[in-house]
């Protein structure tokens, strides 16, 4: 249970997720592997917030921005494509305005089948799509609201020669697993928390998934807390019913009724963990103090998971080790970097060393 | 000279640049490393890329856009601010807009040194600013042009315990060739040929550097030819001559007087390589084609690679195994995702499965 080692002075060579975790898998030799050599993200040390909770517990980030298309949504993808590929399929399609639209897209062009994005008309910025767009996803927008989108896609899926790849697809929730198989075969065990945004719950049951799959194999010792965060404004789960005008800055958990609640509540029930709301101002504090003192720039979403631990901070014990997981990448939301970023430009600077080492502070 | 193997169900453990390369880099026990755990980005086979130049070529993209604040500028910056620190700095500081103000205000942050970073007046959108604010940079306006933000942050440096990270400073080429050690160890041979984007032309001279340094080690067998590929508009090495007001689509190598010219060439010339010239339109069309068929979203400017390969594909020797490096991530740049991207939402669609349908060609 060691953690493995590299060779110094060598690269490994990561062939992605399915070829890594295979046996893990429900995938065989026939199932052609549809890849961008997705996941082995960063699990970097967060001293900065480490000193915030105390006690000498050990904080790791999970940097699952740094996947492919910018978010933890490729390693469901990468499974979802592969397998949509196997049954023949020639085109996926789901209803979604983000990450999933441009993961899903990503995925699909570089299989060769076509990508539909349903979206409501209208509601949309085009910046939020140019993404999808530019991977050469198809995008329909229809005179109709979100809900009338995923009653389409459904439909479509179920009369035409077309995989539905929204949250509903089984093979997402596999490959997001394997998250929780890295952060064991880097830190040598399960975590003792797992900190971590709760948005459509699927990410939360994919990691404790993935937890209890190794520690039947004998890959861990133990199995972790599973700390589950919702941002207030979309705090279904923590408010015990669904949330009809869910609001939040964390536009990625902005979620009023978790496809996978009922998963997401088991995997805390069985781990002992527990659900709580996060404010956007905690929210969008843990964001700047991950950027400006951790130096990892994230989507608000994420940082869901570090205004949780640090909210929660008292309930650590001495010395746990915790990961927080970070599900995109900030560069996916560059209006709030602008919006919320307490830091200003000084202008108006005399072009001379004097003028310029006193605004240095010199 | 193989591959090396990771255990099949085991993600590696990867401790950044520094770490791992140590016995290849100016660093001691003494030196603190600053690291967010960059480098060990993917190498992804481009089948699209590699049909296109025909002859049985093998084509892989190197995307360093995967590196933590979504540029390969971070190979550089883990350097640079390990031996700043090393050094005794406080504060480091740059003339930058782009990529190098955003790795540099990380690593500075993360490394506990204030970052420092002056730009032209008036000049320079918000948006291209956002990162490097969002972690902690403190920006300075001057009343001048870029040249002069150039000297008087060399100035700065000279007069105060303020360290430059401009491409000047030595550590970053120094970083950045671990880029070349990364390929060897994952192909088990430098390629055949290495498509970069030429811009200031430092990373073609690190990769140059990195490649001649495993091959007097024994680690390569061969060196590739280097093929550097600079923007019709901002070409002063193909040209030979600078070129005082460079226009490109590819803002990230828009530089009329590269810092790296004499060492680029030599580069070129060692290896018996070449520069050439690709317009914007060239860029795009890599660009779209990266993302629309690879399943990759890079900055325009590290297009030129692709686009550069495909323009000289009748040189390239049948079976040749070649590297295009990516240099920045797409998400570095959503304007030009959704000002050049060719796809379009189809709107207007009724809510029912037949109008839906038929908007998908069934």
């Amino acid at each position: 249970m060691a953690p493995s080692a590299i060779a110094p002075g060598t690269a490994p060579k990561w062939p992605g997720l399915i070829e890594t975790y295979r046996a893990y898998l429900p995938v065989s030799e026939q199932t052609p592997v549809v890849t961008l050599l997705e996941g082995n993200t960063p699990l970097i040390p967060a001293p900065a917030i480490a000193a915030r909770v105390g006690k000498s517990v050990q904080v790791f980030i999970k940097y699952d921005g740094l996947n492919p298309t910018g978010s933890f949504k490729d390693r469901g993808m990468t499974m979802a494509l592969s397998k949509a590929k196997e049954a023949g399929a020639e085109a996926v399609i789901c209803a979604s305005t983000g990450n999933t639209s441009a993961s899903a897209a990503a995925y699909a062009r570089r299989g060769g089948l076509r990508a539909f994005v349903v979206i409501p008309d209208g509601y949309v910025a085009l910046g939020k799509l140019a993404q999808a767009l530019l991977y050469g996803a198809e995008v329909l927008a229809i005179q109709g609201n979100f809900d009338q989108a995923l009653q389409t896609v459904r439909d479509a899926a179920a009369h035409y020669p077309v995989t539905l790849v929204n949250s509903v697809n089984p093979y997402r929730l596999e490959g997001q697993k394997t998250g929780a198989f890295e952060l064991v075969d880097v830190l040598g065990d399960a975590p003792d928390w797992l900190c971590i945004p709760v948005g459509n719950a699927g990410n939360i049951t994919a990691y404790w998934m993935g937890f209890c799959q190794y520690h039947q194999q004998g890959k861990c010792r133990q199995l972790p807390r599973m700390m589950g965060f919702q941002a207030a404004g979309a705090a279904p789960i923590v408010n015990g019913a669904p949330v009809s005008h869910p609001e939040t800055v964390a536009t990625a958990i902005r979620i009023g009724n978790p496809a996978s609640w009922d998963k997401a509540i088991a995997a805390q029930e069985a781990s002992q963990g527990e659900f709580k709301a996060v404010t956007d101002d905690e929210i969008l504090n843990a964001y700047r103090i991950l950027a400006a003192e951790e130096g990892i720039f994230c989507e608000p979403a994420s940082a869901a998971s570090v205004a949780g631990l640090l909210k929660v901070k008292d309930q650590v014990p001495a010395g746990a080790r915790i990961v927080c997981i970070l599900t995109g990448n900030g560069l996916k939301d560059p209006d709030t970097a602008i919006n919320h970023c307490n830091n200003q430009v000084k202008d108006g600077i005399a072009p001379d060393l004097t003028s310029v080492a006193k605004a240095m502070g010199f």
